[in-house]
């Protein structure tokens, strides 16, 4: 089958590589022309040590060539940058194309997940999604991982699961995109608490608790939003927000490691010197919350650090001390 | 309120020092004179290195003594020793004492979980247990840590939870005794496969997709025995999965660690030196989804591994390419 990779980031190129050892004929697309010259001169990527891209993988920088003729358009590149890129994919979208999501997160101003950005800027595109706990890093090595394809309809998950799916690539199928495109945004903002938890030097105990009732948390909004509990509870919720809180790499639980041991958000961001995802999410994690009447305790906490400077030690003080309650209530 | 911590591990230890902290009388027991001698002498214990336990606090070699007068008692000792410990306090239990459960097991010859085993022992005992992701040498050590607080009845967990909550130890309750009991146990099954990924050479990934449908499993098999879907999904299920998975100190995952990396399961028990809880969780857990009739592919792979020799790469390989299902079915 032929597939375009829009995006070349870390993810966009482990799943070029994944896709190419899968036997499609692939075309990887980026905005930056110079990351096309050098993709295709020394095929590696600066982000992934030691793994060679085969001569057969196409790079392009012109969106239409790189569009022409492709089944499957992977959209890889950073949340940000979903709407703006979907937009210039617009005049070159045919119908009949798949545009798999990939990316993570929650647009501040008018609270939209990804495919819905993408459907307001290509109108009736067939859109799904691919999530789970997936460090581009470990795929790209072949070491084994799971995930979940995600479609309105089960036939269009059924064939991104037979297009990726591999022996070192599990791929699990489910109608549930908005509980995938949720479980994926929000967990950021629950990797940034258990961050702050590292950083107060607090233990394995403590970060459990915060993946535990965080997951409740997110479960509880995104059901009220209409999307599966189940989805919550699979790979794309917290296995995700798992291997999220557990990675070294995980820029935002660097972030809130920082602001742990005493930086202000604004020392956190600029340290880590890259978009942490989950400032943004726990904006929209908010509003979303206080849209749907939700009690989130972790996210009002993760909130109140980032927004209005209360001590982290503080923070998780006032989540250990909340009223005595059932475990099937709130946190 | 006066209590007695039956067993003197490191567990028992820290929620001894918890419940001194929370203002109890506390009386500890140990069936080894030897232990009880070094523990009122030293006011430490070898396995909490840095610790200095207050000199109220009372450790006692007579069980009589030791459950004399005491409204709880902790029972905290190996979970292969809870039947016959129980059997030794029976002429001891006085009406309206609370035996409070905090280890983890499912007897291999009856598949009874260890609150049964009680009441096997002690004819109605009001019994109830302790559970969460909580390592004793967090929890000595003051660090945030939360758990669940089951009994049958409401009430008897709302006094379990009064006893034990501190500024540093947030307790949920619960009326799931054998849900909460169910995940403690069969948790350790996919730890040991976790162990086992590690010892491969996998990484995060496959981590965290082995506990998310790890606790796919077990809650289907603890649902058909009649336990809440919900308690698996909570800090007894999941929760503490997750803290075993992470942890360089869990024997489980340590032994499948060993056999990842080629060891025999005799060598992996030998080398780890201690019981290793999830060999013995493991065939139960085969026999209970046998029972009840579940599918459980990881429980089947462990069990292979373990005791056919199966090679563990083999074993991993089979998990990943099982027929491409639903996230909603089996793995």
């Amino acid at each position: 089958m032929n597939i375009s990779v829009i995006g070349s980031g870390t993810w966009g190129m482990a799943l070029a590589r994944l896709l190419f050892d899968n036997g499609h004929s692939i075309k990887v697309w980026s905005a930056i022309e110079s990351e096309i010259k050098e993709l295709r001169e020394s095929r590696t990527h600066k982000n992934l040590p030691g793994v060679v891209f085969d001569e057969a993988i196409r790079f392009e920088s012109d969106l239409e060539v790189a569009m022409e003729g492709s089944k499957i358009c992977v959209l890889s590149v950073p949340s940000i940058f979903t709407r703006s890129t979907a937009k210039r994919m617009a005049p070159f979208y045919k119908d009949g194309q798949i545009i798999v999501n990939v990316a993570k997160g929650v647009e501040e101003n008018t609270l939209k997940i990804l495919t819905e950005q993408i459907l307001d800027e290509i109108k009736n595109a067939n859109v799904a999604v691919l999530s789970g706990p997936s460090h581009a890093e470990e795929v790209v090595r072949l070491l084994p991982t799971t995930c979940v394809a995600g479609a309105n309809d089960l036939k269009t998950a059924e064939l991104i699961q037979s297009v990726f799916m591999s022996p070192v690539f599990r791929v699990y199928t489910s109608t549930d995109m908005l509980g995938i495109e949720l479980g994926g945004s929000l967990k950021n903002v629950i990797a940034l608490a258990a961050g702050i938890s590292d950083g107060l030097g607090y233990g394995d105990n403590a970060k459990a608790a915060l993946i535990t009732r965080g997951i409740v948390e997110i479960s509880r909004l995104g059901t009220a939003m209409g999307a599966n509990l189940e989805t919550f509870y699979g790979l794309s919720g917290i296995g995700d927000l798992i291997v999220t809180c557990a990675s070294k790499h995980s820029r935002n639980r660097k972030a809130g490691m920082l602001m742990g041991q005493g930086k202000t958000m604004d020392e956190a961001m600029k340290e880590v010197s890259m978009v942490v995802e989950g400032v943004y999410s726990a904006k929209a994690a908010k509003s979303l919350a206080e849209k749907y009447n939700i009690c989130m305790p972790i996210v009002d906490e993760v909130n109140a650090v980032l927004f209005e400077n209360k001590d982290p030690k503080q923070a998780v003080d006032a989540l250990m001390l909340r009223d005595r309650i059932s475990e099937s209530i709130g946190m």
